[in-house]
């Protein structure tokens, strides 16, 4: 491992728990100093004769005032996160108390750090991929069953796996390249042509499934954003209730999460939709209520997935047919029929809607058809990723997705020049363009500015 | 010890350190199954295998499904908080994620702790008495570094033991006077009257000097209300900004702290000022702002320190006098009277106010002055607590101040029995109420309703 850049030698510090009063947090420590800075204000034991791997509980004193009793836990190089002294101080979780041990280690020559430090360390001394650190900030966020695998898997280096091979393969055939630039004057030929074409439309179709894995990946970290539309007294409200209602008593086993998101969020086998209740779509001519219509509008033709309401008692097929035609939707936006009240319909209104295929019957308040709508909006999301993606490596992070598409068509080029003809010369220039794009991903080419971009993103204490 | 009560041997879990996502967040589970419960999950040792406080890395698995990696704390009963088996998972810092742990664990037997249940199993099992689990959530809350120094000496021990020493030479009394009555017939006396007085009226100098104490613990930990008041355009709020200006870089060096705390806190020599900046006051015949002037004079009212900021070159003594007046101010309200903008003042304006003691002449926007002013703000909470207290003992906690003063009032009918000569029977019935008094406060005698009351107002994970 070559010498660490001077900034990375240095001892940083950093709240590594969310700021807040709670029963515990935690100010971790990293670097050469780590140890020796938290052993010179801890009483209790000699914690630089302490192994690696063990906890000490003692007192914190700046200057003989004790500012806690605390557990301090030792993690000695290269066996921590960072692969540097790691120390981490679990004190009582005031923010007094924080704000006063964070002065004291910057005072004795830490340095606080910025965000997304400790995980920078971890990748530029070798833990992990850029990938993978990059996941590190997926999982923290990910918020259902199926993003957070996603980001697991990503972080275990299942994702970046999958890049090296493709990668390796490429570089290869570069190489081979590169050797017939060497022999130019020659016009000799290392690689196999035929055997090579093959090749790389095997490294593109890859790319290319890995970026359409893309589409869904998006879903799966962003949420599946679902419209309720429908007249004012559809039942919309009840619908979104209904769907809710599972989830609530679970999400509210965790103090303090945010109630305004999860009143419009429900994870169904593990993608999450975010359903936007809307207003009542009817005629106006009051101005105020018009305008709420009017982003109603908005907001149905930003969805990714439209859910019409309508009661089956009061609707006819042509109706809402010519409603559903109101909502002026991209061509691309999958709507779902719903009609509700099926328990009070009468059997010919029932009958009517029953032979459609779009659409469904319920009745939201008794919670009858739910399983059938919940599977049914499922089916459209994995019809638009899941099934097409045919792979379990799934791509969610945007940068990713346009280093995937830069190879992608630094690929096409090779190809393209391979089937024409081209010099050698013009096809290593567009190979080194994709094992370039590739390595952006993972990390193994990468510059100062790249890095500040991702690890900023990171909270700080991360 | 005695055998737990069945509600405390069952295992239970919580989120301990603050909701929301962040780098790290800490499951913590206390109980006879913590380790065999977190051992089933755990990928990477076999947990029960290894010895107290030590850290292990791995991952923890649902049936498969990797839940996390993360670095699980050890600590092996008796040598842990609540002298339990206890074992904390550092898990990433995400709401999901501590979601799916807390459902695992509570489907395999786990309970969801409530509030403060680790801190009561720790009082429980005797690891500190009441007044000392109290003064953990003092801790917590603690902002300033006297509130902050007393809830550590309180935790530490500082408080109880003076206390005790109390109830210790109370109980000592008490058995002679029970053996007196023991010995009812005969008209003995075991106790001595005459020392016993002294020692009555030494312990009731300790306890009342508590009481006092409360005073100042309440300023302490609650701070002072320091309303600033004065005509519109005196310079009010330049004065807030100058006296909140230096502390804002400390603050904000931890992330998250409450913005519009700040803006009108600021701690003096460790002592927290909740300056109150007013609307102007003045004459008005506008209702909205005659009610934003009553909101003043209502606030002014309950302020524990008044500032009456007035504009030097604008204001003579009279018409000062006159305004302080309009306050009607509670006779114990203490006022500043605070002259700005001494950098433009002639020199007669100057020696008008220079001469008066109860006034501080000032530049706010320029920071004149503002050394002297802080002097006097804590000089006149000092001179209302601190001196008058004299000692470094101080009681800050409501209930113990109740308890003290019932204490208080038993001691005194003890010794007014004393010296009327009361029979022994009604002096021992006022010294046991004095002692159940003083037992409450350490939790020597304590009910399932006051363990309830203390502890429920912990946070969930404490």
């Amino acid at each position: 491992m070559a010498a660490l850049p001077p900034a990375l030698s240095d001892t940083i510090v950093a709240l590594s728990t969310p700021p807040g009063a709670g029963a515990i947090a935690l100010v971790r420590l990293s670097g050469r100093e780590a140890i020796s800075l938290v052993a010179a204000a801890f009483t209790g034991k000699r914690l630089i004769d302490q192994p690696s791997h063990t906890l000490h509980f003692g007192t914190i004193r700046d200057e003989g005032r004790i500012l806690d009793e605390v557990v301090v836990s030792l993690f000695r190089a290269p066996n921590s996160y960072t692969r540097e002294d790691v120390v981490e101080i679990s004190c009582h979780g005031s923010d007094y108390i924080v704000q006063q041990l964070l002065l004291l280690f910057t005072r004795r020559g830490a340095r606080l750090a910025e965000a997304g430090e400790f995980t920078k360390r971890a990748f530029l001394n070798g833990s992990f991929d850029l990938a993978q650190a990059e996941a590190v900030a997926d999982l923290i966020a990910a918020d259902s069953q199926l993003s957070h695998q996603v980001a697991m898997q990503q972080m275990r280096g299942g994702f970046s796996r999958e890049l090296k091979d493709l990668r390796a393969r490429l570089v290869q055939f570069a190489a081979l390249l590169e050797l017939e630039l060497d022999f130019g004057e020659e016009d000799v030929e290392f690689a196999d042509r035929t055997g090579l074409l093959a090749l790389l439309e095997e490294v593109r179709t890859l790319v290319r499934r890995l970026l359409r894995s893309f589409e869904l990946g998006n879903v799966i970290k962003n949420g599946v954003t679902t419209v309720i539309a429908g007249r004012p007294n559809a039942g919309k409200s009840t619908l979104l209730n209904a769907l809710l209602n599972e989830e609530r008593a679970i999400v509210s086993s965790v103090a303090g999460t945010t109630r305004d998101m999860i009143e419009d969020e429900v994870s169904l086998d593990g993608i999450r939709f975010r359903f936007v209740d809307t207003a009542g779509l009817r005629d106006t001519t009051d101005v105020v209520e018009s305008i709420g219509v009017e982003r109603t509008l908005q907001r149905v033709k930003q969805a990714a997935l439209v859910i019409y309401l309508f009661d089956l008692t009061e609707t006819s097929p042509t109706e809402l047919q010519a409603e559903i035609e109101v909502l002026n939707l991209p061509a691309a936006t999958p709507v779902l029929s719903v009609g509700n009240k099926l328990d009070v319909a009468s059997d010919d209104q029932l009958t009517v809607f029953r032979t459609r295929p779009d659409t469904v019957l319920i009745a939201a308040s008794r919670g009858d058809g739910l399983d059938e709508l919940r599977h049914l909006l499922l089916t459209q999301v994995r019809n638009e990723g899941l099934d097409r993606t045919g792979s379990s490596t799934i791509v969610t992070n945007l940068r990713h997705a346009r280093s995937l598409d830069a190879a992608a068509q630094a690929l096409d080029a090779v190809l393209a020049g391979l089937t024409a003809g081209t010099g050698t010369e013009l096809l290593a220039a567009d190979l080194r363009q994709a094992l370039a794009a590739l390595g952006e991903i993972t990390g193994e080419i990468s510059s100062d500015d790249l890095l500040t971009s991702i690890f900023t993103q990171f909270c700080i204490g991360k």
